[in-house]
């Protein structure tokens, strides 16, 4: 902002120039959407496209302005469909059709303090897990990914204890009643981010017991994103990363 | 009433009469409905079709009958199947898929004291927005509509602050944590209609977390009205907007 | 902002003290508290006081400033303690220990475009109600009120409805079910602000039936704010009776 | 019991006979069933058969073993197929879709103390209070069914008051906001049952607004059924229009 | 209604006065509150005193206002302060502490068809079931009262069946998990009004499990009031017995 | 009742007196409330007090005829009071004020199949905790009681998993997020009986997040009981223990 | 544990190798999961697999594996076409569809100290049931399974009350209101598991009314397990009934 | 662990003596309470008191044990007395009665990589936020603290911005709609753990609005803790903030 106050001191920039780059200049108005190119200047990543509630000409639309401007992308809860009309215009995007994600990365320097790893309790929270794990490598970050590792038998945990001590961040990804969460970080110094997911029946159907669960833990310094919110996480665990 | 009372006591017309006319006259039986043609005079708008759980056949009767009475005819959370038999029988009604409504424009003559401006989160709300627009259209009003501006981005919204800040009434669409109904009530004077919107996943399926939050916004003055509900807000910034 | 970039360019006015000014002028930092000055310019009242979670000296350093600079302030859900000592040090404010409303009230014009009218459906809802009177009054309305009409003997709502029938807006405050909410809407063509209240017990207890009723009602047109928020109501009634 | 107890007593029955039909006599086991032919002298009325989660074969089977023992019968909650199946080997038996009713109505005597009245709010809600008057109609009652009066216009009420005050029981099929209830529960005299139906969309979903509006209603004697539970509704009311 | 246009007919009153009548006639506005003449001739009792959130004066108020025009008035929620101070000024009003309830019993005639049962589960369910069984006397009922009958002890219940049996209506008074109102149900004929005390801790405070129990019962024709509302039950059950 | 009907038979037991004893024997009515003398017999241990809701006076009566027909009598969730007023009744009558039960604990034999043992996860969770080693107790069972436990330092958990693996049944106490139940359910052979605690705050007030952590949990066998039911966890886990 | 240590002493056991041996033995792993062969010793019975969330391959590898090393497997909630592929890989293993369980049953030698007593309340009931009878008897138990026995009728419990009295663990499975629970507990002496199922509509869809009822349940020594959660009290009650 | 393996190995540590030291080693136990001393060697600070739920004598045992082991000791929710007591027996204890902390902070070093920068939204929020505040203060991170931001007026957010974006982590710190949580997300690129708090009325009391906000935000990269969770809020930052 200074900047742009200097060049009208100086007579650069006539006031009503100034005035309107102020508002105008950070987005790319396209009809349906207003795109924040400004994004990745404030956040270190761009804009993240949330494909609900898109159509797919607006996912293909967004995706292909974004990758004209920057060298990672990511679309999260994209579908099949959509993945291929974005592979169409794009063709060095990649699909992981488990994790709905579609991402370019062709920039994949390390720029993280250490790795993030992600542990999810259960074959079915694979799909959340995955996202995480995406997410956090688009952003730039070295990840490790355990599977399976649920308290039911609390000694498959301990063998990958030395793997979750070398983290930086741990993202523990669990359903049901999502134990997991307080277990590891029970045991490991690192900040611990929880994702529970909508895996389950009866009274955990949605991802309530494992949310309330993990908000609610003994351990101190759990953190916790929304239901089956796999971006959230690895995108966090990305800031908390960064040096 | 008292035009009633006065006939009744210069003999003109008959008690029993009367008695009968004070309960039959403002509505048609339909059979399966009972048309409510005093609306028009009451809050000058024709009775709005719910299409919901209504038979084609009902929504065509009663549109259909509607239209021979009113200039102005609408119908919301309509199928396409209901749109193309009612246009069979009244050819000038119009149809919007993305918004669910099918409207008759005959008379569209401004009636409101200033714009009413509508204002929406993102891309996936952007049915419910449509909605509130048509209704606030077909009711007599001029109305300008502006589209994902998210606080994730909070520049974006100051761009449309000139906009905003014309309106004699305001209508923001927005799901999630429905933050933008607090953001755009701090920053201008006219009332705020706030309308959640059920897009979103985890905790915020349903529309629970936006209209919550819409509801204990810290910033004075925020109306709210049902998760999904565009007509309902679209048709209370009409109420406001009339002289 | 135009005017202050001018003195920019002109040169009165140095680049670090725009830059300043911009973002220090509207408020004044009391260090527990920002009271927002500008709020009257920009909403035609000053910042309302909540109490809830304020210390007494708090309340009453804030009222008494916001007294310097304008003729009307008004302070919500203050206790009859606070009300001693802000009446202490602004003699002319008044204090209503049902609505547990603190009002300075020096500038009575009245500036609305016709009667705001509150109706409340028992005598337990009374306090809300007030609560609502009380802001509507400060900030410059007529205010018709009306109390006791339940829909428990609807002939008692046919008797007021000449009063209900003259207003710019209707402000409902009930309890339980809160079906005056839509027995009103559906009488009259002026917007209705519905306010649940939390009087009742068993599922009522807290207000939900009365919100959940309101914000589902088949009318058309009702706009709703959170249970017990008399304030809220009183203060969107403000503004949409604004010429 | 006294019975038994005296042909023990005489010695005309075993004591080890007596033990057994003490317990065994009242039912039949089907196997996947056990039907309860006692009840239709316990309560006046054959067991009423609950088709969800039933096999087609055994809603048949239940079927036909009750019409060999009664003259009326009825299943609730039935498919087409169900119902096909059953005329097959009922071919009296009657069914319609829309309330999802198979019965068999060869005994058609009215029983009752005087007229029950069927109000319903909207047209969504017709099928709910289909079910309510089959069902007072096969448990031997005069019924008197209105349609769509809702209270968005209160004057529709008013003309079908004469027939509200002749009945003995009023049954009230609402969903949404359920304000019916009150109101026509505060103009007539009889007892009230309110059914909330699951009709609406947002916090109306699934009809809670509309149970917890009616179980909170302000209107003493109101009685509340489950939502959607015409079938419970009905029987009631036949239970209360006994001599 | 119809006298009343009569007497404008024949000359004998004045319109103007007609419409006046209309409104006014049937209540007297006492300030803070509405009171219902009416009601008595239209329900065959006065209106019923709730008195939570009213003050000390205003029930006393309105006591003696209706104990003027009627034999029986009943106030319920009230204090010991209350009842002190009604009986000042109603000396023969009656108090039960336990139950709540203020109570004017000066008509003790029967007028129900047979007598009411009331049943309660626990000793701690008794205060709900003793405003049941004095709103019920003192609307002209034979009441039986049976304490202590939960389903634990299942021969309990059995013993007094044949009181049961007598019934016109039985009351159902339960909290925690409520299954009593099935029980009873499935072994008598009259129609049951279950209420749902808030009696029990962890799930059940509240009342909410004991709600949910007795609004999904598989016995038919379960009747269910809001939580603790032994007055709603003992009026609906009056107006079931009436001839 | 073989035998009551052998002596109908054989003329000793007059058909009247049968009918009454049947219905009679099992329980003594004290007016506002009926013991269940039978209950010994049936369950193996007498009805026993819950005390909330109770005067003082009622407590001591049904202890005091409790204590008269059997050696060992509970009753929990009492008050100072109750206990005072018991012990001068009954003076062999112990109260631990932490766990709000009195008790008679005569009979100290052991009944049990091997060794009951309670685990609690935290200090808070005491008082619960004892309930539950009173209820096992007196119930005729060796307890082992291990506190403060939780998951945060697993191997506090392990030090004990010796004492653990002796017992029959395990009792876990747990607040928060209740994952000790998950952690020890894992890791032991005996079935595992979870007590959730309303200890906490925020999403874990009133022991929500704890009860359905317990019920969704990933290991197999868990049983829960009610939020807080340490008598209902140590009374089962007794039956569990019977040879 | 010890027997590691003893091998490090002499020597026997690198201490790298212990290090190893500790964490990696008790499990295997397959890439998407981590088998647990070390249950059986530790719990009597192999991992359980849940189907739900794993594809088919995963569910027929994990199959195959642990059936290589146990005589009997189960996994739950099944499809069909999992049903199909496991069976082509491991012919001897066995379907139901109704109950969703592949189950291979090689050793059937009985090991409970007595019968598993599995009652269900209706006919939708069965699934959850089902369930629960394969599970106790895979795990080595005598199972008796008694069905549709719902309060409503409650002489058809009496007939079967023989059979409940001579089990070691009664499971009772139920949805609506779950009465069931709360009656058989109170005539038995054996500890009970009750199963909420999801069985019903209105407020109790989802199982939630019924899993309220039995934690709520004024008879003591009930205990209960997730909703429709079958197995889990199947596997509860093999775990009680072990000698 | 290898360490006594080593010692085992060579003779030097006893068999049982290792299998004694390995699960008694790490913590000391005080009867009502097992201190996990291992704490401050696996997460860099010792045990955090928290003291609700136990008594005062086993708060000051506690603290005073911590102090005997570690420089800085911290006590949350402790009452006034408890905060007397603990600082009889550690006099260099501090108190803040606000924020409930009791705290012992003798080592002062900074380690954190930058400053904490803790953000409340009103006045009311501030005991919450100063528990964060002293929280990271304890563990060894230099905080600046801003209050009264709400997004009521953003203007008072856009001068802190510079403060905000010198953060290595910001804490918010919200009640009601808890929008500025999302507001603040989406202008810095510093993660950012949200506090919702209990401060509100109506459906924001007890925080759950803002805790369905918090979680639903639209910005990427929020963390959530438990309403109220100051100290979680504060230890989290604090790991995140580590070298």
């Amino acid at each position: 902002m200074k900047t742009l106050l200097l060049a009208v001191k100086d007579g650069s920039l006539p006031v009503e120039q100034a005035v309107e780059q102020i508002s105008r200049l950070p987005y790319e108005n396209l009809g349906f959407a207003r795109l924040d190119h400004h994004r990745r200047l404030r956040q270190g990543f761009p804009e993240v496209i949330y494909c609900e509630g898109k159509t797919v000409e607006q996912v293909v639309t967004i995706f292909a302005r974004l990758a004209d401007h920057n060298p990672n992308v990511l679309a999260t809860r994209a579908t099949d469909e959509m993945a291929r009309s974005v592979r169409d215009k794009v063709p060095d995007a990649e699909f992981e059709a488990g994790a709905r994600a579609i991402y370019l990365w062709r920039d994949r320097e390390i720029r993280g303090r250490g790795p993030i790893v992600v542990v999810s309790a259960g074959t079915a929270d694979m799909s959340v897990a995955r996202e995480a794990v995406i997410t956090a490598r688009v952003t730039g970050n070295e990840v490790d990914e355990i599977l399976d590792v649920g308290v039911a038998g609390i000694h498959r945990l301990m063998d990958v204890l030395p793997r979750l001590s070398r983290a930086k961040v741990v993202i523990v990804v669990a359903g049901m009643e999502g134990a997991l969460a307080s277990v590891v970080g029970g045991l490991i110094a690192a900040p611990v981010i929880a994702v529970p997911t909508s895996v389950g029946y009866g009274v955990s159907v949605g991802g309530l017991s494992a949310l309330l669960s993990m908000l609610t833990s003994c351990v101190a310094g759990i953190l916790v994103v929304n239901i089956d919110n796999g971006f959230g996480a690895g995108f966090a665990a990305s800031l908390i990363n960064r040096p």
